[in-house]
C-alpha cells in the first residue's frame, strides 16, 4: 500500500495539491486495503504528505481493527463529523490546497469541506489505476477464468420459453458455485432488446430465431472481468450472420492495429481514439450501423475506468493496463450483437484474458 | 405522476425556486416512473414550473419509449452535455433560481452547472417521499409478507459448519424464488460478528452456542422492507437470554410510546427523537449498553430515508409515513442482538408490516 500512497503523493505534487480527500470506495481500497463499507461515503481516507487517516464512524472501527490494523483512524461523533477531522489535520500539517475527487464528491460534502484558511481543488485521478501489478492481474485473470465457465454453463439452459431473468439467476447461483459472485447486473437480452446496448434483463421468454446477447463480469478479490457475447438460438439468417461476422472482424482489426502499434514499439503508448477508428472503420465498410458507444473501457475495481478507447477521448494505451475491445452492431429489426474481450498489455505484447470462442454459437 | 410533479413544485415554491434538477435514481423514479438507468447518474430530470423532462443518452431512447412514453426527453450528444440542455431549458423558461439535491449531486456537475445567469440553490427533498400512497403501501406491505417467508425458510438451513455466506445465498436464491430481490446485501452475523451492527457477510462457520443475526430486506416493485431478527444455535447463557428480553422489552416500549401518542391525537406528529428516547431507557435501565445507532429511519424506495428516528435528529413521524423501530443490544463477549420490523401510521394508528416472531427462537 506504501508504494501506492507514494504514487498518490506523485500526483498531488504534480497537481501541486497538497492533500487530498479520497472518497470513492474504489479508491479508498485500492490506497489503504479497507472495503467494508456497505453504503459509499460511509468513510472517507485523507492523505497528506506525511500521513493517512481513515475517517469513519465508531460502526466501522471493530472492522479497521480487524481488516487493516495499521491504518490511522478517526472516529468521527455527533459532534465531530468528517470535516472537523480534516480542518484539524489541515491545520497540523498546514495545508493550503486540499485536493478531492471532483466526479465523486457530494455538493454537501464539498460546502462542509469550504473553509478560509484552504483552497479546495479538484484532482484527476484517472493515471491512479491504470497500470495494473502483478497482484491485480492475478485477480482480473482469475475473475475472467470464472466469466469464461459462466458463459460456458449457461449455454445448456438455452431453451424456448426461458426468460431473461432466468439465464441471469442461473449465471449468478452458477457464479456463486465457483466461490465468485456476478460483478454488476447481467444483461442477458433476446431478439429485439439485443438492439439496445443498454438493455435491463426482464421477464421475456425466449422465441425461436433470436439473438441472445450475454453481457457480464465476475468480481473476485475486488477486480472484475467483463465479456459479452451473443448466440443465435434457431436459424439465422444471412443478414444475422453476416451482422455476427463483422462484429467479428471488427474486432479482430482492433486487435491487429494494437499488436501492430506493439510491434513499432514495445513501449509504446496506443491512442484509444486510434484502435477505436481501426474497429469503426470495418463496420462503416460494410455498411453496417456503427456502435453508439465507445470501443471499450479500463477494468479493475470498477467496471468502467480508466483508459477509454473511445473516438471523442485522449487516452493511451501501454504497459500493465487492463482494457475492453467491444465492438457491436445493433438493427432493431435484426437484433443486436457485440463481442467483448479483456485484454492487457504485458512485456510489450497484447495478451487476452477471456478466452470463449468468439465463433457465432447456433443452438 | 402528475400529483407527485406538482407536490415538488410546491416545496420547490416553499423554497423560493424556479426549477430542480433532480439527479437521485430514487426521486427520478418516483417522480417519473423511469427506472432503467444501469447507473447512478445516466440520467436528470429537470422540472421547471410549466415543463418536465428526462435528459440521457440515447443509450436509453428505446428504454424511455417504451416505458415512460409521456415523459419528455433531451437527448445528449458528444457536443450538447446535460448542462447545455438544462442551460437552454433556463433560458426559455425564464428560470434565476435552479434547485439541486445537495447530498446526490456530485462537484463536477455543480461546476458544470454554474452560470452567471442563475443561482443554484440546494433544495431538501426530504419531504417529498414521506407520505407514502395507497399503492405505495402495497408495495412495501409485499416486500414485508416476502421478507417473513424468507426469515421462515432460512431457519431450517441453520446447522453446524454452515457459514454466513452460504445462509445469504440461500436467501438470495429462495427470495427469487418468491419473485422478489433482495434488496441490499443481506447482514447475517455469527456470535462475535453479530457485536459488530456493520459487520459484512463472511466465510465464518456456525459454531455451536453463538447468536445469529439476520438483518435483510426484499425489493418488490421498487419498494424496500428491512427486517432483523437474532436466533441462538445452542444454549443461551442467562446473560444472553437477558439482553434478548430487554431488546424486545426496548421495542415494545417504543410501539407502547408510539401508540399513546396516537391515542392522544390522531394526526399528531410524533418526535423521533422521544420515541428513539423511550426505547433506549429501557436499555439503560437494564444497565446494558445502548445502541451506537439510530433507533429506526423511514424505508420506501430507498432503505435508509426520511423520516430518521433518532437520537440527534428532528424528525417527526405522522400519517402514511413508513419507518423501522430497531434497537439492538452488543456486547462483543457475548455477541449481539438485533430486533427491526417496519411500520406504517394509517388511519391514526400505528400498524406493523412485518410480522416474524419476536420470541427468541433457539435451534
Amino acid at each position: 500500500m506504501e508504494n501506492r500512497i507514494d504514487h498518490l503523493r506523485n500526483i498531488l505534487r504534480q497537481q501541486k495539491t497538497d492533500a487530498i480527500l479520497i472518497s470513492s470506495s474504489s479508491n479508498i481500497f485500492y490506497l489503504s486495503g479497507f472495503n467494508r463499507f456497505l453504503v459509499d461515503h460511509d468513510g472517507y481516507l485523507l492523505v497528506t504528505m506525511k500521513r493517512t487517516f481513515l475517517i469513519t464512524s465508531p460502526l466501522y472501527t471493530e472492522a479497521v481493527k480487524k481488516f487493516t490494523p495499521d491504518l490511522r483512524l478517526l472516529e468521527t461523533t455527533p459532534d465531530v463529523w468528517t470535516a472537523q477531522h480534516v480542518k484539524k489535520i489541515i491545520d497540523e500539517d498546514q495545508i493550503k490546497i486540499l485536493g478531492f475527487e471532483e466526479e465523486d464528491l457530494r455538493v454537501s460534502e464539498f460546502f462542509d469541506l469550504q473553509d478560509k484558511q484552504i483552497s479546495l481543488q479538484p484532482v484527476s485521478l484517472r493515471s491512479l489505476r491504470l497500470e495494473k501489478d502483478e497482484k491485480e492481474l492475478i485477480a482480473i485473470q482469475k475473475a475472467c477464468n470464472i466469466t469464461d465457465k459462466v458463459f460456458s454453463h449457461i449455454l445448456s439452459f438455452i431453451k424456448e420459453g426461458v426468460s431473461e431473468i432466468q439465464l441471469s439467476d442461473e449465471m449468478d447461483h452458477f457464479a456463486k458455485e465457483c466461490g465468485a459472485m456476478i460483478g454488476f447486473p447481467s444483461i442477458v437480452a433476446f431478439g429485439m432488446h439485443a438492439a439496445v446496448p443498454h438493455h435491463m434483463t426482464s421477464e421475456e421468454k425466449l422465441q425461436r430465431n433470436s439473438f441472445i446477447l450475454f453481457d457480464f463480469g465476475i468480481r473476485s478479490d475486488g477486480y472484475l472481468s467483463d465479456m459479452s457475447r451473443t448466440v443465435f438460438f434457431g436459424t439465422p439468417s444471412v443478414e444475422q450472420k453476416i451482422m455476427h461476422e463483422v462484429t467479428k472482424k471488427s474486432q479482430e482489426e482492433a486487435i491487429s492495429f494494437l499488436e501492430n502499434q506493439l510491434k513499432t514499439s514495445s513501449s509504446a503508448k496506443i491512442s484509444g481514439k486510434e484502435t477505436d477508428n481501426a474497429a469503426r472503420t470495418v463496420i462503416k465498410k460494410a455498411n453496417l450501423p456503427v456502435y453508439p458507444h465507445s470501443l471499450g473501457h479500463g477494468v479493475g475495481l470498477d467496471v468502467h475506468e480508466a483508459p477509454g478507447l473511445s473516438h471523442i477521448g485522449k487516452d493511451e494505451l501501454s504497459e500493465g493496463m487492463v482494457f475492453t475491445i467491444e465492438p457491436g452492431i445493433y438493427i432493431p429489426s435484426l437484433g443486436g450483437i457485440r463481442i467483448e474481450d479483456v485484454f492487457t498489455i504485458k512485456n510489450g505484447k497484447l495478451l487476452q484474458l477471456t478466452h470463449s470462442s468468439k465463433e457465432l454459437i447456433v443452438i
